[in-house]
């Protein structure tokens, strides 16, 4: 692969965050059935929908340029997720496994708060408003999401201490 | 590995980011030595030195709580570091190359601000104040670099933009 203007790159940040998302759908079910907690299982279930729509406005976004959007493997999110698989194999209370479960979640939310503000940055300088418009729709819900974890986060700490 | 406690979860948590923070250590150079613009090979040299604290915080925090911060292998860090390695083989022009390392430099900015910041609530849940003020300091280090990449991001990208 060459990539020899920021458009290029534009599409490849797309294409990484295409496959990203992707995973993200596949891994999603596995963490809402792991949750205990109904406010975690339910931001969970949410985010599922979510996800199926933030991957839409992708295909919308490559329909605009012409393009398709497969091809590249996001690396990133597979280690991200492996190491949440990883973690949801452990032997722990529920409680336990919630506040990891949050802890793996933030960090694929942060991935993706940090992929999708590189491309929206890409897609300003480059003049593509519409894109902008969708990246920066996706971008706010990520952060969202983020804010609701770590609120969730306080109530099952708080359980956890209860319990310990 | 059996997780019974808040406690050992956020040993976990520790273990974990250690894990990542020696893995940026040998990464950065790297970084350093590929990227063009002078602010960013500056911004990741500066990094270098600040990344060293934080393991050392990581091992005060370990030392307090009479253990040893080795034993888990960051598998989501492997993957960024992995993702950013590819980006580097890429063949393009060195203001390309520039936003592309700032993407993977931003990715990682954010895995350790969702783990220090689960870290952190996890300190605080338990009380263990000490912990708490070195996990903020850093996850405050990581939040300005996130930032300083932004500003950089705004210039590289405008010099992109003009040369294409």
């Amino acid at each position: 692969m060459s990539l020899e203007s920021m458009e290029d790159l534009l599409v490849h940040e797309l294409k990484d965050l295409y496959s990203a998302e992707k995973q993200i759908l596949k891994a999603l079910p596995k963490m809402a059935k792991k949750a205990s907690h109904p406010d975690l299982k339910q931001a969970f279930q949410k985010h599922i929908d979510q996800t199926e729509n933030q991957v839409q406005r992708i295909e919308t976004i490559f329909e605009s340029l012409n393009g398709k959007p497969r091809g590249v493997k996001c690396v990133g999110m597979e280690g991200l997720i492996e190491e949440g698989r990883e973690m949801m194999e452990e032997s722990m209370p529920d409680y336990l496994l919630d506040a990891a479960l949050i802890g793996a979640a933030q960090r694929v939310e942060h991935y993706e708060i940090a992929a999708y503000g590189t491309a929206r940055s890409f897609a300003e300088k480059l003049g593509l408003d519409e894109a902008v418009r969708l990246l920066q729709e996706t971008l706010d819900e990520e952060s969202e999401t983020d804010e609701l974890l770590t609120s969730i986060a306080q109530r099952v700490n708080s359980q956890a201490k209860a319990e310990a």
